[in-house]
């Protein structure tokens, strides 16, 4: 029987189930396998010889202390060096690319050059890797993947970008054009979607099955997980909270509305908010820093975009009632007024019940997390494409 | 092997499967169910004749014009005649009890008395089930069901009414209380829940995975399927846009907050907003007609109700891109003005490519639409719970 063969059979799920019960609980053991997901033994150790095989599990030999009689304890642990995986953040600037293991741990990082030119940013990409694998030369390790994550909509079965207003493209099938001149499996994300995978992969949200990211970069984007699945949308388009209504004839959006969540909360509205003012700000920390002095336009700025924002996910928190709410803050958004705001704004526009029920999370990372995001939509199609879960983009 | 022991095992997926195919897309063959449900023919005949057996399934024979030749087509249907199923709609007033087949047919229905004693209702289900079974006195049908809808926040698994403002109720455990005095299976939902699961099994979103349901009552419900499940939330919160924020500092709803959308846009808000303006009107129809005379107060109160609601959907809308939203019409709302400014504000709050990939329906329903939302509680239950998906208050 051939590997594909094998792989699309009825074990394929099992095998995911065993991926994910691993992901969720870290190293366990066979027997804590069985419990976990409630199957024979019997059956654990053939699917975990299979994953073994294919060189995504491996063992691990936990040495009990002297008082403890009997043989070390196994573990069934991922493989960390199994492979690596390429992520590259196209939705930020500067853009950067990262080179992860198979559990997200970051082994190189650079910034990448390039203007929106298709062309010029696979080439960027070319230069990238080079210098991020150069500390691995010599090494076994091999990369199995890219993941690219764009701030726009994505068609993520295709890899194409249906729309980036800021790279400025139109249809362009980044994926295919990645995967053939790298010679490489190439996935393509949204960037909300990259960090929710990254934070349900390997992060704040391992063990939830239903929970919410917020974004907050120089835009604000959202992505959910929904009963242990990213869920898009019918197509494609949950989580577009950017463009949620926040002020009636407000600021001129770039979607072509007025008003929008993006023109008031998002990192660029919030700075160019500030200029307006004639404030002396280089970045959103100046602007708190301006707030806490007691600068009133400062004070009234952030209120307004953590009101606005606190509107928004109050919304998200009474259509979805997620069991958290993640704010993944890339862009340096300060941690004072604007997120008390954000909160207690939420706080006094949910029902009581909610307030129990939902838990919200600052979660403050650092720029390159969209990359590491974007590395962790390739590790999770690797970790799962072989159950026929996921569309690939083949080189 | 006993009964439950085989319908617990992995057969039991697949049970599930050849059901919803069935309910999707009505009779077929077991050809087409086998190529529908991507399986063995071989193993369609196993699972269809466990399905016989239990008298879930049965088959019709479609006979074909002469032209045609060989043996007439068998086709498997889902048995109308199995049993049937009792809803009772707590949620509106008057509250309707209803008696359905399995396939969500109407059988019987009458109003029933009570007030918000839990022993009284009880009674008056008692009575009311006497009354529709009536006309069905020497058949064989079986009441297989007992399916209730509350308006307010209901513990579905425990059958526990955790709060029902409608009903002041706190913590009652109505779901065991009516199974142990009918001794049949009772189940409990809210009343957008029991709309959503009708229009999934037996109604207009049968073909669809991802869709909300917005339910226009006394209240506005929402309730949402994901991946063709209904979405509950973390805590059973999921789809409580009625206090969503619609007029900061507006009237004061009964949550305690203000402006909640409940307020502006509910059936009982709209017609409470007419009266303190002196319209003469007894209902939303007298109001839409005053509108179409050109009653300048008429119309602003519509408008403020549909851009109210337009705004809620839009959130909906951007949050989750589901393929249709399903309005519930079920307390009359009126089609013209309403509809329109409801419509309009949703399309002028999205994002364009939304506009294409998710539809708006307006479904005008019967009042007693949610007593059969109730009863396909129920036979939702039945249908699956011998998959071991569902929880069951057994008698």
């Amino acid at each position: 029987m051939s590997k594909k063969s094998n792989f699309n059979n009825g074990i394929g799920t099992s095998r995911s189930a065993m991926i994910e019960a691993i992901l969720e609980g870290g190293p366990m053991s066979r027997s804590d396998l069985a419990s976990k997901m409630n199957v024979a033994k019997s059956a654990i150790t053939e699917i975990s010889h299979d994953l073994i095989q294919t060189g995504l599990l491996h063992e691990v030999s936990v040495v009990r202390n002297s008082l403890q009689k009997g043989r070390p304890s196994v573990l069934l642990s991922l493989n960390a060096g199994r492979g690596c995986f390429v992520g590259v953040d196209l939705a930020d600037s500067p853009r950067t690319i990262m080179l992860t293991d198979l559990l997200g741990a970051v082994l190189g990082e650079c910034e990448i050059a390039g203007n929106g030119n298709p062309e010029t940013v696979i080439e960027s990409i070319h230069q990238g890797i080079q210098r991020i694998t150069r500390p691995l030369q010599g090494s076994a390790r091999e990369i199995l993947g890219v993941g690219i994550a764009i701030s726009g909509f994505v068609n993520h079965a295709s890899g194409v970008c249906v729309y980036s207003a800021a790279l400025d493209w139109h249809d362009i099938p980044i994926g295919e054009l990645v995967a053939q001149s790298l010679g490489l499996p190439t996935y393509v994300d949204n960037d909300a979607n990259a960090v929710a995978i990254a934070e349900k992969l390997f992060g704040k949200a391992r063990e939830l099955r239903d929970f919410s990211v917020v974004v907050l970069g120089a835009t604000i984007g959202c992505a959910h997980y929904i009963d242990g699945q990213l869920y898009r949308g019918a197509n494609s388009g949950a989580g577009e909270i950017g463009h949620m209504l926040a002020t009636p004839n407000g600021l001129q959006c770039r979607c072509g509305r007025r008003g929008c969540l993006d023109t008031v909360a998002a990192s660029v509205a919030i700075l160019a908010a500030a200029r307006e003012a004639n404030l002396p700000v280089n970045d959103l920390k100046d602007l708190e820093a301006l707030a806490t002095k007691g600068n009133s336009q400062a004070i009234a700025i952030l209120r307004k975009a953590g009101e606005a924002l606190g509107l928004a996910v109050a919304s998200i928190i009474q259509v979805n009632n997620p069991e958290l709410v993640l704010f993944a803050n890339v862009a340096g958004f300060p941690t004072g007024l604007f997120t008390v705001t954000t909160r207690q704004t939420i706080e006094n526009n949910i029902l009581p019940r909610f307030l129990a029920s939902t838990r919200l999370l600052f979660h403050d990372v650092r720029p390159s997390f969209l990359a590491r995001g974007a590395a962790c939509i390739a590790a999770h199609k690797f970790l799962f494409e072989q159950t026929g879960r996921s569309a690939i983009v083949r080189p």
